[in-house]
C-alpha cells in the first residue's frame, strides 16, 4: 500500500515521534492509533523463533512458543551452502508469519575472535567473507517471506565479558577488513530491514551512539535503507544515539528515552529534522511489515523438522576418519556411550534459546537407522550435570565398549559450559567426558567421538580415537542427522568455518582476551583465525576449511581468463572437480588470494570465494569464481577506500586453508596512484627505488659531487655502507655533507621532486 | 678543579653557547679558547674503542687505532656476571685514557625485540632487568677510570630498517616496563655521563626532540645529571630538540644547527635560559672529563687480551651436550671443520667495528690446547664469502670427519649476514654451513657445532649433532676461549640472555616487524622474549636463561624472610646451591616473580634477580636476593607510577626460564588505594565484588524490590542469568526496572556509593 510517509510525519507531535523511537514493551514498537500507525513485534532468533508466550517477564527469557530449532550459526556456516542457508531463512520467515512476528532478531555476523566467546555458537565464522555470505542468505531467505531481519550485533561484539561497557579498540584496517566486512556484504547484498547495534563501545564510543558506524558507514557508505535498533539495553545517551543514527531503542525505557529526545529537540540540542528522518526510516519498515503480513499463515512443522535434519547433515564436520572407521556397517554390536546421546545438547543458551517443536533422541535415531541387523547398546558414561568422574558409569561404559565392535562416544560441552552472557575460561570438555573417552579407548580400538559444542574444544585424546564427528549444536533434528552420517545414509560434507587450535594459548587473541577492565585491545589486528595460524606457522588441531568425506575428490584444470587485469576489471577462475570415490558426495571448493608483492602488512592469504558442488561417483563439474577489485584490495585508511597494490597475486584453490591443491598467478594493475610527498625526511633508498623519481634524484646526487657520503659509498660498496645510506633521510644526507648541500639546495630539490610527482 | 660554571656561561655569547651544542667535527666538541673551555673527544664503543686514525672521513668509518676487541654485548650478557662486566668496563676506560678519549659511545641497552635486528649483537638482552644490570656495570667500570659513557640508543631503537625515520608505536606500559626499564636502572644506578638519543621516533616524536623522554623521564624522573647527545645524524629540528632536552648535536652540522639555535633565541622562540641550562650540563661533563684525564696513560694490551679470553669463556653458552660429548679428550684425531675456524667471525659490522690488538686463530688455539697426544686435522668445508655449496670442500670435510673420532664444525653468520644498518630477513645460516653440518653428520656421529653469530639462528640440524657451543661474537680472544671450553680447561658457565626460537614466525614481533613504511607498531606489547613464549606456550629451540655446564648443580632450602609484606618493604630470599658434579663450575641462579592475582594483563613471570655463583665439587653456597616494590609492580599509566596489586606473588627460582626448580608464595599488600568512581556505567558485578561497596549496594538492590530483574535472577539462578545481570551497568538495571528505579534514585545512589569510597 502506498502511503505518504512525509505527510504522516507532519501530522505527528514531537512526543509521538519520540515515542516511536522506543519500544512499547519488551518486544513491540508503539502504535499511534489516531494516525493508523500500527505496532510491530520483534523477537529473538537467529536460528529459530523465540516469541515469548503469555505474560512477558522483564528480561525477556520466559517460556516461548513452539518453533523449529535449526542448527545454530556455528554449524550452519560449516555447510558453506548459500542456498541451504536461504531455505532455512525461508522456513524461519514462515514461522514468523505464522506467529505474527514482523522482525526476527538475526542473523548475527560477529567474527569469532576468540573460541572462548560465549556466544560464538550464534556466530558464523572467523572469516568475514564466509560470515557475510551466510548472513546474506539468511536475510534473503527470511525477508523473501515478508518478514524483516535484524543483522546483529553491529559491531565488534566479540565477547560476553563486560559486554555492555567494554571498549573494543581496533585499528581502522582491521575494523574494515575483518569486523565490518562481515556486515558489509550482508547489508549491501541483502538489505536487512534492520541492523541491531551492539552493547559495547568501539574505539571509545558506544555502538549505540557511534555516528561513524551507524550513519557514515552503515547508512551513507553502504546504503542501508532500514533502521537501526539497539541491542536490548544498549542505549547509553538516547539523544546522542538518535543523532548518531540509532532509530529504535529496545526495550521500552518506560518513557525515559522518549523524554530525553523531546527535551533535546525542545532545547535545540537535537534538530527536529534528525528526529523526522529517524521516524521516516521506522515508519517505512513498520508499513513494509504490515503490508507484507500474511493473514492466517501457518507452517508445516514436520517439513521444517525434515529440513532441520537435512541442514544438520550438511553442517556437521567429519574431522577425523582413520582407517575408514566411518561409515559404520549396519550390523554387529555398537556401543553408544555418553549421556548426551539421550539428552542431546542441540542449541545454545540465552536469547536464542528455542522451545522446539520436536526433539530427536540420538540413541533412538541410531537404533532406527542401524536397523535390525545391528545391536545398539547404551551406557551413560558420565553424569550430565556435574564434572565429577563417576567410576561406576565408567566401568559400565568400558564393559559395553568391550562387548561391541565399535564405540560411539557422545561428548562435548554441557549447557552450563557455554552461553550468552559469559565467556568460557578454557577449551576443555568436562573431565568426566575426557576420562570416558580415554577409558573406552583403553578397551576398544574402534572409537568414534561425536561432539556437541558451540565452539572449538581441545582434544588431548585425539590420537586415541579413530573418528571424530563435530556435530556443533545441531538443532532439534540432530539425532537423525548424526545417525545418517554415522551409517553412511548421508555423506559428510561440512567443513570448518573456524580454526580448532591445539591449545587456547595459540589463539591470536590469547594475550588480549577479554581485555583489562573495560578495554580490550585487538592487538592481533588482521591476524584473526587462519590468517594468524598461517602467518605464525602454528599448526592447528584442525585448520579452517577442513572437513572429510566418505568419497574423494580430485581437482584439475585450473583456468584464469586473464593473466593481467586492471583493478576495475574482473577475472574469471575455473577449476574442475571430480568425484573419484565410490559414493555420491559434496565438496566445498575454496578460493584464497595471496598478495605476492606487498608494502603493507597483509595476511598470507584470504578467502575470497567458495562453492559447494554435488558429484556422483565419477562425475566431474567445473566450478567457477569471479573475482573483482575487492578480492585483491586492502583498506587504505589514508585513501579511506579499498586499494589494490599493483603487483602479482596468487589465486589458490584449496580443499581447506591448509591443503592448497592448485594455484595460478595473475597481475593486477591499480588504477589509483597514491601520491607521496617528498620531504626532508624521505629516505634515499625510497627515492632510488621510485621509478618516476629515481632518474632525477640520481642526477641530484651527482650534483652533490662534493658530498663525501656518496664518495664513501662508492669507495666502500659494502652492504653495510649501502644500507647505511639508503636508510638516510635527505636531511641527514645534507647534514653529513659538510656544507656541500645547503638548506636552500635541499629545499629547491624537494620542490623539483614534488613537481614530478604531480 | 672547582669552576664557577654559571660565571663562565654568563661570559659566553649566544653564538658561543649555541656552538657548544654541536660538534666541531665528527668526533669532537667545540672549544671556546678565550674562556678556557676545551674540546673533548667522543668515540665509538661499546665493547672496544674505535677511535679513527688520521684524516677523518665523513661517515666516520675510516681506519681506527688498535684496541682490544672484547666479546660484543650479546655474548657479554650471557655471562650474567656484573663484576666481569665491570672489569671489561675498566679495561675500556684504560684504553680510552690512553687514547685521550673522553667519552666512549656505549653501552647499548636496547631490548632485543626481534632476532632479526641487525644490531642485536651490540645489545644485551630481551629482558630489561638483565640488560639494565649489564649496562649499569659496563658504565661503572668505564667511568671508574675517569672516562664517560653514552648509554644508547635512547629509546625504542629496535631495528635498523628505516631507523632514521621509523616511528615506534608502543603503549605506555610496554614502554615503561620493557623498553625504558632497560635504561632506567642503568641511569639511576650508574649515572652515565651522557645518554645518546636514538634516530627513530617514539609515538610520533623524534627521540631527538622528545621532551617526555629526554626531560620529563630521563632528567626529571630518573635524575640524569649529564647531557644527552644525538646519535650521529639524529637531529631533525635543532631548536625543538634543544628545548626538549637534547644538549649536544653530533656530528658537526657545519654551523647549521648552531644558526638555528641562535635564530630561535633571538626570535624569542627559545628562551636563553633553556640554552644556558644545556650549556651548563655540557660544561659540567666537559670539565669532568678534563679534570679526570690521566696524563701519559697507557694500557697493557696483553693483559687486556687475557681478560678478553676470560670474558669470552664466561660468555659462551653450551646449548647441547648429548652423551657428554664435551669436553673432548685431548687425544686421538679431531677434525676441525669450517673456514670460520681459520677466519673467525669475532665482532659485528658498523660503528662498533674494532681494529683489534691481536686476533686468535681458532684452529691454532685448538692445536695448542689439545696438546701433543691429539691430532687436529682441518677441512675448510665451505667458501667463506659466498653461500654456494662447494662439493669438493664438502667431500674433503667428510673425509676428514670419517678419519677422526669427533668433528668440531665452525658455522654461523658471516659478516655480510648481520651488521649495523640493516636487519636480517631470516634466521638461517648460509646454505653451505647447513649442508656441511648435515654432510658431516652423515659420516660422523660425534659432531659438535661451534656457532659464531650475533643473534639467534635456526638449527634444523639440531637433532643430528651431539653438541652445540654458542660462541656469539667472541672478540679477539675467542679462539683461546673456544679451545678452553672444548677441552674442559674451562667449564662453560654462560646462559642465554635471549630466546632462540624454533622458527622466525614464532617470534612475538613477527607480525609487526619491521613495520609498514615509517611506522612499526609494537603490538606484542609486554610480551617480548620469554614473556611471550611462556604466555603463548610455544616451545622455543632454547629458552631464555638456558645454558649447560660440565658439572651439575642442586638447588635446595629456599627461604623467604617474610610471608607477607607491604609494598614499601623488602623481602629477602635465600636458596642453597650445591655443585653435585666432579668439576668446579659456575651456576647462574635466576629469580622470577609471577603475579598470581591480577586484574591487569601481565606476563606469566618476569626476571627480578640473578646471581652467578662459583662452586668447587661438593661445595654449597647460599645465594641471596632482596626484592623490593619494583619486583612486584607494573607501571600504572593512570597513577603515572609503579603499582603493586595486593595479592599473592610466586617467587620462582630457575636454572632457566623454562626450568623452575623451587618456589614460594608471598603476599604483598599495596599501600596505595586506587580510587574508582562509581558511574551509571559501573557494572553490577563489580559493585557486588567490591568489599567496601558491596554491603551498601546490596541494600540498594533490595530497595529496588519491585525490580523484576532481581526477581528473575533469584527465580532462575542459572549461570546465564547471573552473568547476564553481573555484566549489566547500573543504567541498564534502571532501564530494565520498568520505572522502579528512577533516574533520580540512581543519581542519589551513585552519590552515596561515591561518598563511601572517599
Amino acid at each position: 500500500m502506498e502511503r505518504d510517509i512525509q505527510q504522516l510525519i507532519s501530522q505527528m507531535t514531537i512526543e509521538e515521534k519520540a515515542g516511536l523511537c522506543s519500544g512499547l514493551n519488551f518486544w513491540q514498537t508503539k502504535a499511534v492509533e489516531r494516525l493508523g500507525i500500527p505496532s510491530i513485534m520483534l523477537t529473538d532468533g537467529p536460528h529459530g523463533l523465540r516469541k515469548q508466550r503469555g505474560g512477558l517477564d522483564h528480561l525477556g527469557f520466559a517460556d516461548s512458543v513452539l518453533a523449529t530449532c535449526f542448527p545454530s550459526a556455528a554449524g550452519l556456516a560449516c555447510s558453506w551452502d548459500r542456498k541451504l542457508m536461504e531455505q532455512v531463512g525461508i522456513a524461519l520467515g514462515e514461522e514468523c508469519q505464522a506467529e505474527d512476528v514482523a522482525i526476527l532478531l538475526g542473523p548475527a555476523a560477529n567474527i569469532k575472535r576468540s573460541p572462548l566467546c560465549g556466544r560464538n555458537f550464534e556466530y558464523f565464522s572467523e572469516d568475514p567473507y564466509l560470515s557475510s555470505e551466510m548472513a546474506t542468505h539468511h536475510i534473503k531467505g527470511v525477508q523473501s517471506q515478508g518478514v524483516g531481519t535484524s543483522l546483529k550485533h553491529f559491531a565488534v561484539n566479540n565477547q560476553e565479558h563486560r559486554r555492555m561497557t567494554v571498549d573494543a579498540v581496533v585499528d581502522e584496517r582491521t575494523l574494515r577488513e575483518i569486523y565490518l566486512a562481515s556486515f558489509e556484504g550482508a547489508v549491501k547484498q541483502a538489505q536487512p530491514w534492520t541492523v541491531m547495534c551492539a552493547y559495547n563501545k568501539v574505539n571509545g564510543e558506544y555502538c549505540s551512539e557511534h555516528e561513524d558506524l551507524l550513519t557514515r558507514i552503515l547508512k551513507e557508505e553502504w546504503g542501508h535503507e532500514g533502521f537501526v535498533v539497539s541491542d536490548w539495553g544498549a542505549v547509553n545517551d538516547r539523544a546522542k544515539g538518535l543523532a548518531a543514527g540509532l532509530e529504535l531503542e529496545m526495550p521500552s525505557s518506560n518513557g525515559l528515552g522518549d523524554r530525553k529526545i523531546v527535551d533535546a529537540v525542545k532545547s535545540g540540542k537535537l534538530s527536529e529534522e534528525v528526529l523526522d528522518k529517524a521516524v521516516e526510516r521506522l515508519l517505512r519498515v513498520v508499513f513494509q511489515a504490515v503490508d507484507r503480513k500474511k493473514e492466517h499463515a501457518s507452517f508445516d512443522a514436520e517439513a521444517h523438522h525434515a529440513l532441520a535434519r537435512t541442514v544438520a547433515r550438511e553442517s556437521m564436520v567429519l574431522l577425523k576418519n582413520e582407517h575408514g572407521i566411518l561409515p559404520l556397517k549396519k550390523d554387529g554390536t555398537i556401543a553408544v556411550i555418553g549421556a548426551l546421546a539421550k539428552h542431546p545438547r542441540y542449541q545454545g543458551g540465552g536469547s536464542s534459546h528455542i522451545n522446539p517443536t520436536r526433539l530427536d533422541d540420538i540413541y533412538e535415531e541410531i537404533r532406527r537407522t542401524a536397523g535390525a541387523e545391528a545391536s545398539i547398546v547404551y551406557a551413560e558414561g558420565y553424569p550430565l550435570d556435574i564434572d565429577d568422574i563417576d567410576d561406576r558409569l565408567l566401568q559400565e561404559a568400558k564393559l559395553a565398549a568391550t562387548q561391541a565392535k565399535a564405540a560411539v562416544i557422545f561428548a562435548g560441552l554441557p549447557e552450563r559450559y557455554e552461553s550468552e552472557a559469559y565467556d568460557r575460561q578454557h577449551l576443555r570438555i568436562p573431565d568426566n567426558h575426557r576420562k570416558l573417552i580415554e577409558a573406552v579407548a583403553e578397551v576398544q580400538s574402534n572409537v568414534v567421538v561425536v561432539l556437541s559444542n558451540g565452539a572449538p574444544v581441545e582434544m588431548p585424546w585425539i590420537d586415541r580415537v579413530k573418528g571424530v564427528l563435530e556435530g556443533y549444536l545441531g538443532g532439534q533434528a540432530l539425532g537423525g542427522a548424526i545417525a545418517d552420517l554415522l551409517f553412511g545414509d548421508a555423506n559428510p560434507c561440512g567443513k570448518l568455518a573456524e580454526t580448532f587450535p591445539k591449545r587456547l594459548s595459540h589463539n591470536p587473541s590469547h594475550l588480549n582476551f577479554p581485555g583489562e577492565g573495560d578495554k580490550v585491545e585487538y592487538k592481533e589486528g588482521l591476524f584473526v583465525g587462519y590468517r594468524y595460524y598461517d602467518a605464525k606457522q602454528i599448526e592447528p588441531l584442525f585448520p579452517f576449511g577442513h572437513g572429510l568425506s566418505y568419497t574423494t575428490f580430485e581437482y584439475t584444470g585450473m583456468t584464469v581468463d586473464k593473466r593481467e587485469i586492471q583493478d576495475t576489471e574482473t577475472v574469471r577462475i575455473g577449476v574442475r572437480v571430480r568425484n573419484t570415490g565410490e559414493l555420491p558426495g559434496k565438496e566445498i571448493v575454496q578460493l584464497y588470494v595471496r598478495d605476492a608483492e606487498v608494502s603493507v602488512i597483509r595476511p598470507e592469504k584470504e578467502l575470497k570465494g567458495f562453492e559447494k558442488v554435488e558429484l556422483e561417483p565419477g562425475e566431474e563439474k567445473t566450478v567457477e569464481f569471479v573475482l573483482d577489485k575487492r578480492a585483491f584490495a586492502y583498506y587504505n585508511p589514508e585513501l579511506q577506500d579499498w586499494h589494490v597494490e599493483t603487483g602479482d597475486f596468487e589465486i589458490l584453490i584449496g580443499k581447506s586453508s591448509a591443503k592448497l591443491v592448485l594455484q595460478e598467478t595473475i597481475r593486477v594493475q591499480s588504477t589509483v596512484r597514491l601520491k607521496k610527498t617528498v620531504t626532508r625526511n624521505s629516505l634515499v633508498g625510497d627515492l632510488l627505488d621510485d621509478p618516476q623519481l629515481s632518474p632525477i634524484f640520481r642526477e641530484m646526487l651527482r650534483k652533490y659531487s662534493e658530498n663525501k657520503v656518496m664518495n664513501a659509498l662508492e669507495e666502500d660498496g659494502s652492504d653495510m655502507m649501502l644500507e647505511f645510506v639508503r636508510n638516510m633521510p635527505l636531511r641527514v644526507l645534507a647534514a653529513f655533507s659538510q656544507g656541500a648541500v645547503t638548506e636552500e639546495m635541499l629545499e629547491a630539490d624537494l620542490r623539483r621532486l614534488n613537481e614530478i610527482g604531480e
